[in-house]
C-alpha cells in the first residue's frame, strides 16, 4: 500500500454519529476524490459494555443506539449510477473487544433456540492477539462491519441488513489494503462505517464478531468506468487467521436447505469444541461467531447441500 | 505425512465399479485397520467424454452411468455406530480433464435459466497446472468428489446427493495429507469413492469441477471413540489456489434467501469475468466452478444474508 497522510479526521461525537443510512442527512464533512479520513467508530452497541461486563449485563442492553456510525461523508462527484471506491488503509482497535450472544426471545444469531440464555466475552486486545478462555489466543484481521452508502430510496433504512449499497455486510476480508466498490445511489455517496470487528469469523453466528471501538481510515475515489449491482471488492485476505495455510478442523452440514446445512455445520462444530476441546457449549459458540469460518462446498448436487465449518487448531496452546 | 507402502490395488474395471450407496454390494475387498489401498476412478460421466469433446457432445451425454464408484471396501471391525477414518495418502491425475455445464431443461447447476446452451472445456493437466482459454492457468489441488460409506437404509441410493454418511459432499478441501471422519452405518464401512476433481471453486456452481479420471491413494482405521452424526475432517487446505494468501477480487451476494445471495455473487462474478477478462459468459460460469469460491460472509444480519464470490488473480497471464 502506498503511503499516504490523513486529510480530514471525524471524531465519535456529535454530530459525527448517526443511526440509519438515509439520503437526507446532511454529510459531516464533503472530500476531494484522493482525500484520505480517519473515521473514530464506536462499537455495535454504543458504549452499554464495557471491560468489566459479564452475561448478567447483556440482558439489560437496548438496542435503539445499534448502529452507531460515523459519518455521512460526501465525495465531491460521486453520483447516482458511480461507484464508490473505498481503499482501506488502517484498522487500529483501541485494546478491547466483546463476542456475546443474546436471549432466545430476541431471536437473533444463527442458533437462537439452542441458546435461550445470554453470554458473553470480553477480549482483551493486544497488538494482533487477542485472548479467550483457557489459553486460547486469536489472530486479530480488524475489518468494519457496517461500511456503505445511502440508498436512493428516501427514508431511514434501518443499519442491520446490508443492502445493494453495503452496509452491514459483515465482509471479514475487508482489511487493510483491501479497495471495496460501493455503487452510488444518493448525490456525494455519503459514506458511512462503524460496528468495527477485531476479527470474525466468516458466517458470524453468534450475531458478533469482536466488536470494538476502532479508528477506520480510508481514502474515497469515485469510478465512473464501473458499473455494478452490488459491491465488489479487492483483498489479499488474509485467508485463513494466521494469513498462511494451515491445519483446520473442518464439520460439514448436510441437508437441502442451505440455511439448515449451515445451522448443521456450526451445532456440529460446537459440539466438536464442547466434547474435544473441553469448551462449554457457550463459549463454543462465541469462538464459532469469532473464528470459525463458513464455506459453501456445493450447491448442486441436489437435492442436498453441503456447507462446512472450518476452525484453525494453532489458536489453541500446545 | 508418514511414509507409507500401497497394500491392496483395485482398478477401475468391473467388478470394482457400482453406481448406488447401497449396503446390499458385497465388498469387493476387505481391509484390515492400518492397510493402504490405491483406487483407480473413472470420471464422473464414465468415459462419455474424451481429449477432443467440444459443446456439441455434451447433449449427448447419458447421466444413467453417474457415478461410476470405485469399491465397496469393508473395513474389518467398523460396525454401526463406529467412525471410518480415512487418510487421504495421494492423488494422481491422468492429464486431463473438463469442466462443462449442461442444456437447461437438465435443470443441473446454480443456473440453469442463464445457462440453456451447454457448454464444455476440456483441460490439459499438466503436473499441478490446468490450462484454460487465453492463457489462464489454474493451479490443481485434486480431491475426491464422491467419498464416502453405505447408509444403513437398505436400497440403493442415488450418488449425486451427499448424506450423513458422506458421499458427494464435493468438500474441494478434502486434498492429500487431510483426514476424513464418517459415520458407519453398515457392517465393515463398505467405503467407496469416485468423481475425482483436479480443482474446484467452493460451491461447484455449473454442476462440475475439473472432471477427471484419478488415483485415489487413502488408509483406513476405525474410531470408536468418535460420535459424529456428519462427516468431520482435518486439512492444511490449501485455503487459497496457491496456498498462499494472494489478490482476490470479489464479489457479493445481497439477499434476503441465502440460496438467492449465493446465485447473486456469482452471476456478478461471471459478469465481471466477462467485461473485465474478456470471457464469454460460458467460460466465465465454467471458471466460477473451477477455481471461484463462495463464502457465507454473514448469516445473522436479518433479514438480509451476505454470500461472496472470491476470484484469485494469480491464475491471469501478466
Amino acid at each position: 500500500m502506498a503511503s499516504y497522510s490523513v486529510d480530514h479526521h471525524l471524531s465519535d461525537r456529535e454530530p459525527n454519529i448517526h443511526r440509519a443510512f438515509d439520503n437526507s442527512i446532511d454529510p459531516v464533512l464533503t472530500v476531494e476524490p484522493g482525500e484520505v479520513v480517519r473515521f473514530e467508530c464506536r462499537d455495535a452497541v454504543d458504549g452499554q459494555l464495557d471491560l468489566q461486563s459479564t452475561a448478567d449485563d447483556v440482558p439489560e442492553v437496548s438496542f435503539d443506539p445499534v448502529h452507531p456510525l460515523t459519518g455521512p461523508v460526501a465525495v465531491e462527484g460521486a453520483s447516482p449510477g458511480d461507484v464508490l471506491e473505498v481503499e482501506l488503509l488502517d484498522l487500529q482497535h483501541k485494546g478491547w473487544g466483546y463476542t456475546l450472544f443474546m436471549p432466545g426471545e430476541m431471536g437473533l444469531g444463527l442458533l437462537p433456540d439452542e441458546f435461550p440464555d445470554p453470554g458473553i466475552h470480553v477480549w482483551d486486545l493486544e497488538g494482533d492477539v487477542g485472548k479467550f478462555v483457557n489459553g486460547i489466543e486469536v489472530p486479530l484481521d480488524p475489518f468494519p462491519g457496517v461500511i456503505g452508502v445511502a440508498p436512493g430510496e428516501d427514508g431511514a433504512h434501518d443499519t442491520l441488513p446490508p443492502r445493494s449499497v453495503g452496509g452491514n455486510m459483515d465482509v471479514k476480508h475487508l482489511t487493510a489494503g483491501s479497495t471495496l466498490y460501493l455503487p452510488v445511489e444518493a448525490e456525494g455517496g455519503l459514506f458511512s462505517t462503524g460496528d468495527c470487528h477485531a476479527a470474525q469469523g466468516d458466517g458470524e453466528v453468534s450475531v458478533t464478531g469482536i466488536e470494538a471501538e476502532m479508528f477506520v481510515t480510508a481514502r474515497f475515489d469515485v469510478r465512473e468506468d464501473m458499473d455494478i449491482e452490488q459491491p465488489q471488492f479487492e483483498t489479499r485476505g488474509p485467508f485463513t487467521p494466521t494469513g498462511v495455510d494451515e491445519p483446520m478442523y473442518g464439520t460439514t452440514g448436510i441437508d437441502d436447505d442451505l440455511m439448515e446445512a449451515t445451522r448443521k455445520a456450526v451445532r456440529h462444530m460446537i459440539e466438536h469444541l464442547h466434547t474435544e476441546r473441553g469448551l462449554t457449549r457457550g463459549e463454543a459458540y462465541i469462538l464459532c461467531s469469532a473464528i470459525v469460518d463458513l464455506k459453501i462446498n456445493e450447491v448442486v448436487d441436489a437435492p442436498n447441500w453441503t456447507v462446512s465449518a472450518y476452525l484453525p487448531e494453532s489458536i489453541f496452546p500446545e
